[in-house]
């Protein structure tokens, strides 16, 4: 194969309760990377559309991802890649990782598919680690799709989750910068033992919901005290978002990833769709423009798209 | 109906990573409450045996959980109870607990059955609460039986886990006396976000190894840093013992409740009498008698039993 393109989707990382160990793909903004095979060994990046990264492939996850792939596939070729970034950067929803899990899944897919989309996991986890810390909870999901327990980065150790029947994600995503650094700094060192037990309950609490499909109990375990509070403080607009997607009907809403995209799970499409308007509506009073996706909660993750025209 | 008796089981709580959250009941050991209508209203304890506990009715868990049973109800009768404690009073083991829920449950039958089994765990919490703390991890299994998530005390709101076929719990019981208090005392005020991180991951782990069925998983969510270590430093021969257990094949095996009861959870009857007399002979290298109980983990909860010959 000479060349191939691979698409891999935002993730909202956390999903509330779930600080550094669930993230969910969302269909819709995502990630492109075309790979070429070359004859000069070594990663290349030939050109970022859509956004601004740098070239140099270890300073751009995309290219941190294909030397990783190429190295655990223990293949000493020459690849060039093109990166079309389709979600902005810094705005929590996993921009980082998605470039690197479509660049991992393009590369594979050059080399003939020698790893499972599993083994694409630590790659990607190279790829963060060389731009943030060392997290899985975005690049699991946009690699498999779906909701993704990260019980464990050292060792791996990824548990999928069950989808409830209709469970739709409403994002909106504010004009406004956060970033991820910005938004590590604000949160505690440490927590009371109080606070850990109310977040073990809620936590177990919505994976039962998975399991069983009882929204009512999910709605029950979104809310989150110790990130949610810091992290909505930082957004402009972002604790009357969450309040708003909750007063339209949203199970729950809370902040994806560092931020500053808000997310809310909903019952129904429609329901997101009126979280999603009311979100808007909240950044709008505070001042800043925004963009919605509303996605099925069960989204797909990395796959292989149609060569660039 | 003049007279009836129940029986309450014992509770392992917290279950490793589950701490004031999991509580599962145990086949064996339990209490035993018979209640008798009287013409004088109130409660009134007529006698304790298997154990050395206060008469009055304030003062003693039966009691509160009775008086709180009839307040719910909305029923002034009398009532008296006569309390046979089948299990050691400090052990881990849910003592007051299962008292508790015996005698809400037989109060409740004299009644007519007015309450369902569910709404007696808030009069049982009334009772905990009188001697230690309003917990409902052991008052919850002790009268429904099985692995039961308290996701919250206030407002009251519990989940039912499915348990994996053929999972059975060995419990070893040392004679040492641990009390709850001290065993709180040496907890720590604050956790890392890193360690809640952890916390989080392995309950939810757990979680979906308890609908799923995958004991290896489950395995790996058990061990727990936080409440674990400090606590079985406190009891004798208690860090051997849980070593021991894992080292005679026990999924994991950690601290019940306050202790100084170890509790290891097993794949079958026989790896958990294995675990079982491997904890015992940790004890008995620390110098310390122990007794054992082996049981499934999807034991029943409170139930009628015959009235005392």
């Amino acid at each position: 194969m000479h060349a191939v393109s691979a698409f891999a989707p935002a993730t909202v990382a956390n999903v509330g309760v779930g600080f550094d160990v669930l993230g969910l793909a969302i269909d819709g903004p995502g990630d492109t990377v075309t790979a070429y095979r070359s004859d000069t060994p070594g990663v290349r990046i030939r050109r970022v559309t859509g956004g601004d990264l740098p070239l140099e492939a270890e300073r751009n996850t995309a290219g941190v991802a294909a030397i990783s792939t190429l190295r655990l596939a223990g293949v000493d070729v020459g690849v060039e890649l093109e990166l079309h970034k389709g979600l902005p950067i810094g705005s929590g929803l996993g921009s980082s990782s998605s470039s690197a899990a479509a660049a991992a899944f393009a590369v594979n897919l050059l080399l003939g598919s020698p790893l499972r989309k599993a083994q694409l996991i630590e790659p990607c986890m190279d790829a963060e680690e060389a731009v943030s810390g060392r997290h899985a909870d975005n690049v699991a999901p946009s690699l498999l799709g779906g909701l993704i327990l990260v019980r464990s980065t050292d060792p791996l150790d990824i548990v999928r989750l069950p989808i409830p029947e209709g469970l739709t994600v409403a994002v909106v995503t504010p004009d406004f910068v956060l970033t991820t650094k910005a938004a590590r700094a604000a949160l505690p060192a440490s927590i009371s033992l109080a606070t850990m037990v109310r977040q073990t309950a809620n936590i177990a609490g919505l994976v039962s919901a998975c399991y069983t499909g009882d929204l009512d109990l999910l709605a029950r375990c979104i809310p989150e005290t110790v990130v949610t509070p810091v992290r909505a403080q930082l957004i402009p607009g972002g604790s009357a978002a969450i309040e708003a997607a909750l007063e339209a009907g949203a199970l729950g809403a809370s902040v994806s990833g560092a931020g500053p995209s808000i997310f809310a799970l909903c019952r129904s499409v429609a329901s997101a769709q009126a979280a999603a308007t009311a979100m808007q509506a909240a950044f709008t009073r505070a001042g800043l423009a925004s963009t919605r996706v509303v996605s099925p909660a069960d989204a797909p993750g990395a796959r292989r798209v149609d060569l660039p025209a």
